[in-house]
């Protein structure tokens, strides 16, 4: 089963408390195509300029991910330059320079079309549904959007969330779209709009999953050294879809074992800069550390 | 087993956005007693004044919550007042009248000496270690504090964790106590300080415990109502030590299901002020929300 992943390709610039990253791979898309070709295949549509070249693209070479649809666009690729707080739960952006993604208009190639999983990145939402119109008849329409959207395009974003099933934002994405400070009451709103299950992603606290059969919670992997958490919440996402898709099924089961292997790539991806550690990710280092999720949460009946 | 607690015993007038409530209950050892009183004997030691009647003591009677170690002194009862955020995360305290509690010092009647289990409530460590020197041999000994001692009795505190085999306390007073952001490193240096076993309150973001054999993250409950959060680590602590008793084992699986009955008394104290919410509970209710937190967390392995 092939996902269709449309979203940002970009050089990132980062400092954390643990270090300095220049114009390191980075970007929704990037993140998310990795971590979900350890399930499948994964079909990419972003844009780049011309100064992003075979280097950056090794990052993507000998995994299971389709470049017809990364298009190069005359002009620089986006880059996006921030700074965490000391306790990394916080960050300034510095400078955002679009370049070529302010021109982004995704075409999907005829081959991508029959993709049977899509995920919408955080892109402007009337973007988000010219995708969906190219696309034939996918099972799973998952989706992320962010509080500029959300404030700046509402009635777009409400359009868009009608053809959605699996909306992934985090915590106060969820209280801004709406406008319950809750998150029960927020996810039910939200459950309401179109998309029947909810992701919330709360950084180092966890995962809210809210759907049809109730209420899933799992904590973040508790670690003792987080070099850059850039990318984490496109990583889960990958993790999450390519997993799902994997299980060709949609029930409450698969659901929460994939939100599980969401937080498991998470966890690697913030170990090091950009997708320095998913790069050298093998399939028995995930299952692993899915595995010690499970030791991190059982516990027995009464 | 039966358990002995020692901490405040109070009037609180406490201001949420859900409402007032004016001079009612409040107190580590009230919470912690009532709440550990389901699972068995609870030995009370606390101080109040004159103007703590047999309305108050209600609360207590009928249960199995000995009062023979609650002290009647000249004077007025503690009293806080406080007035938490919309959030609910952050709260002001707009007065603090310590009243007989500034002279508190535990005496601990003579069938009260040999208490199996022992909880610390948040008072000063050096009244903390007069306690234990008033008890025979405990099984277990686990203890709060808070930022107050931790930064004006530093080394009181360290003595009296010598002798403490779990610490109960929150996110920020790990991080304060150890001088480590990074709650696993924090946790490291708090358990070489002498605890054995490290739980740490997240609120609404649950609860994470390190012990020898590994950690246990626990959620919160998502509700949809939250009408008082006072209380309810010492709540979570009786509902915790109370069923860790009750089991009479030390090992990391009782630990986690204590956990998990923490949070479960915890769920409840917080939907009503004062202990309204727990004075009406029963042992069915409480069982029959242990299982939802099952439902809440299980996943399936790969």
């Amino acid at each position: 089963m092939s996902i269709l992943v449309v979203g940002s390709v970009a050089y990132d610039t980062v400092e954390t408390p643990l270090g300095r990253a220049e114009r390191v791979l980075g970007g929704s898309a990037s993140f998310f195509a990795v971590a979900a070709s350890f399930f499948g295949p994964v079909n990419l549509v972003g844009v780049v300029g011309r100064d992003f070249g075979e280097a950056q693209l090794a990052a993507f070479r000998g995994r299971p991910i389709d470049l017809e649809g990364l298009e190069r666009m005359e002009g620089k690729t986006f880059h996006w330059q921030g700074r965490y707080a000391h306790d990394l739960n916080s960050r300034d952006t510095i400078c955002t320079d679009l370049n070529v993604f302010e021109f982004f208009e995704p075409k999907i190639p005829r081959r991508y079309r029959g993709s049977e999983a899509v995920f919408l990145g955080n892109i402007d939402p009337v973007l988000q549904r010219q995708v969906l119109e190219q696309v034939e008849r996918p099972r799973v329409v998952a989706c992320d959007t962010m509080n500029f959207w959300i404030h700046g395009k509402p009635a777009e974003v409400r359009e868009t969330l009608k053809r959605v099933q699996i909306l992934l934002i985090n915590d106060q994405e969820a209280r801004e779209l709406s406008g319950e400070w809750n998150l029960v009451k927020a996810a039910r709103a939200i459950r309401a709009m179109g998309p029947r299950t909810l992701v919330v992603k709360k950084g180092e606290h966890g995962v809210l999953m809210f759907g049809d059969e109730g209420t899933f919670a799992a904590p973040a992997l508790p670690l003792e050294v987080v070099v850059d958490p850039t990318g984490a919440g496109d990583t889960f996402a990958g993790g999450f879809l390519g997993y799902l898709a994997s299980t060709g099924q949609e029930g409450d089961d698969a659901l929460r074992r994939a939100v599980v292997m969401g937080s498991t790539l998470a966890s690697f991806s913030v170990e090091a800069f950009s997708l320095d550690r998913l790069l050298t990710l093998t399939r028995g280092e995930i299952d692993a550390r899915y595995r010690e999720f499970e030791g991190l949460t059982r516990f027995e009946s009464l």
